[in-house]
């Protein structure tokens, strides 16, 4: 038996960065796999609130969840564990936390490191195994890739994204509709922001909604605003169709790289109002052409919004899960798995492996060829490739009017070691 | 065939003012039953645009759909004939208008006039009636209640409403639970704006996730605003729960009944920023307490949200459309259709009368004793209330990824009459 013990480690699980309407999808994915596999992987930890929770000692123990509960997660948006906005420095700046991180590991016989999450994470991921590999004692490190952004490389898409672009395709087509019934003598332009600090693949779902016969102007971070090239795309859609949609990304800048959510706007009190870049937007047609609007953030919204999930998405989700857990009991190390696009139609993937030190800290934009010339809308290869990504749905159970989502006990680990200090 | 021509007569149908996830579910009801009854009601048009679109004689043949493109009405979204805002003035101020209605209904033989929306449409239906018997032909103008502010009198409950009410929990929940996986070490307080101007019905429905243990703070326009109570009320929850989730409406105000959303804020240029009250709450938590925030402002995505409807809300919908028709049959004039409440739980309700005169231009607030005393809250009898409202899913069908959708086709009627010009 306590042979047994030493040859079977326990698996740590944490989820980094912003949550999505999917990441507890792989969480479901990497635990029910781990424990379809009890006789390699003792106990699944998880950290509470990412890796915060591994750094300070403060681990969940998955095993006292119920099967259900754990299989609700599949269906369940957030980090049923909590995240954190917490990024390693350097090993050479830091190698305080590192150590730390392997030392918790060790204490608790962890020898499967899952980490959940987008770039600064698989850099992290990687470090901790490039170093517990020097310190004698290797951990399998194996990243889980998830961001809503879809800006990680290799990989054809990112888990979370497809959610929040059939999210934003969706909405967008229903409020655009909207907009249409009012247009005669009411809204003609209707403005709704979505996110994407860097890259616009978010924005560019709500290019879809072309295919549905709506006008739509995108505004991408990759394209600097042009507005008087704007104001004119505007112009003519408007005089054309009697109304038309806006869709800008929170990334969108003017050339000098200022984004336009920030353009020195002030309350009554004189603070910097943190505004976003609808209202922006929205401001510019009206002042340029008189048109009413209204406008929309959606934030959170979008990515939380698992009620309208792309059930592509949430298998997908689900699949990179389960294959983190397979390619550690294959003996990988410092992999992440990727889907690997087959066919656009019928749409065909399977689960491929990319080694960490080609995914750490490499951001994936928009090509140019996805965009229009005109730098306002999207291109027939760009919808080829979103297209798929939509497809399905896969509503949570409702109880009462309300989804039915897991809110788990998170029962802790008892501590083995002195207490570590975030500095 | 000329005779029967003479007596049975055509009907009109419009939609006014702010369109909803399910008032094409009352013009469904409202078409499909005059369609059943043919031998009594000829043709049913519809306004282009509303009630311009009788104004200017601009009528729709909805005789040129087919039954399943009617059908599909149930599941769209928006005003399939197009909406407007243009309330009448009073018969006295604009006798001329109310004239040219007339005109228009008899040189088309029309016998029935049904009107979809709010409390201003109900008070024009009212004075057609009224009008048109004082000139010796009488219309029977039957009101079809609409609006998602659900601020008529009299209807327990008012088709449009149920549906935000549910987009508004679901988002609420969704956004909250992203929240609670942030908040260690990022966002702690999440803002979602709702509208509701005058009435806080659809706030209130963000009060809902109370039920499935989110910290909660509802802001009411029937409540002015109090900063510091409110603030106090923000910083209690977050020491709490970690986190808590803000439901404004656009409605509320300061004691001096400024809104919030327009507390003088100015953009780069000078220019009157038409800011939301989202952000402004926001900021007022920021600088009160320092907590990292994230807003959100739906606008027109939760009017418009017909994917995540309520199947209450959207049978309502039709059945108040189809009871429009049955009661013109049955000889009622200037009376709308309601929603009679005769059972909490289980949730029963019939479809009652009332008359015009007593439903136009009334609003219903939000009762104090459905608002907690601290007033930042809903009580059980508001629970009780509102939960049968979200009861239910109908989700659209999906083709592509994308919920189908009607655009009809929308056929003008040959012109009898001199132009009018609108003034």
């Amino acid at each position: 038996m306590a042979a047994a013990s030493r040859t079977k480690r326990n698996a740590f699980y944490a989820q980094s960065g912003g949550v999505t309407a999917v990441i507890n999808a792989s969480a479901c994915g990497v635990i029910e796999t781990a424990r379809a596999n009890k006789d390699r992987i003792g106990k699944v930890y998880a950290g509470r609130n990412g890796i915060i929770g591994a750094l300070t000692e403060d681990l969940i123990d998955t095993g006292k969840e119920s099967a259900a509960a754990i299989a609700l997660l599949r269906s369940t948006p957030s980090g049923a564990f909590g995240s954190c906005r917490y990024k390693l420095k350097s090993v050479e700046a830091n190698r305080r936390e590192y150590e730390r991180l392997i030392a918790v590991f060790q204490a608790h016989n962890i020898g499967f490191f899952f980490y959940n999450g987008g770039g600064d994470s698989a850099d992290t991921c990687y470090k901790v195994s490039q170093l517990s590999e020097s310190m004698g004692d290797p951990i399998q490190a194996i990243h889980v890739p998830k961001t809503v952004d879809n800006d990680l490389p290799i990989t054809d898409c990112c888990p979370g994204f497809g959610s929040v672009a059939k999210y934003v395709a969706v909405s967008a087509l229903e409020a655009s509709f909207d907009v249409r019934s009012m247009a005669k003598t009411s809204t003609k332009v209707f403005v709704l922001e979505v996110m994407g600090r860097h890259a616009g693949w978010i924005a560019a779902a709500g290019g879809l909604i072309e295919d549905e016969g709506i006008p739509v102007v995108v505004l991408f971070p990759e394209i600097p605003f042009d507005e008087k090239k704007f104001v004119a795309r505007v112009d003519t859609l408007v005089k054309k169709h009697g109304y038309c949609t806006v869709i800008v990304s929170e990334g969108c800048h003017h050339p000098d790289g200022t984004f336009l959510a920030e353009q020195g706007t002030k309350d009554a009190f004189g603070h910097a109002q943190l505004g976003g870049a609808a209202p922006v937007v929205a401001g510019i047609v009206k002042r340029a052409l008189g048109h009413k609007f209204h406008w929309a953030v959606a934030d959170y919204l979008q990515r939380a919004a698992r009620h309208i999930a792309s059930k592509t998405d949430v298998e997908q989700a689900y699949k990179v899960g389960a294959a983190a857990v397979k390619l550690a009991l294959q003996g990988h190390n410092a992999v992440m798995p990727t889907i690997e696009r087959t066919s656009d139609t019928p749409y065909k993937y399977r689960i491929g492996m990319a080694p960490l030190a080609s995914v750490a800290n490499v951001e994936k934009f928009m090509p140019r060829n996805f965009i229009t010339p005109d730098g306002f809308g999207i291109t027939p290869a760009c919808k080829r490739y979103l297209r798929p990504l939509i497809q399905g749905e896969d509503a949570p159970k409702f109880r009462n009017g309300m989804p039915v989502y897991a809110t788990l006990k998170n029962v802790a680990v008892d501590k083995k070691l002195p207490a570590f200090e975030l500095r």
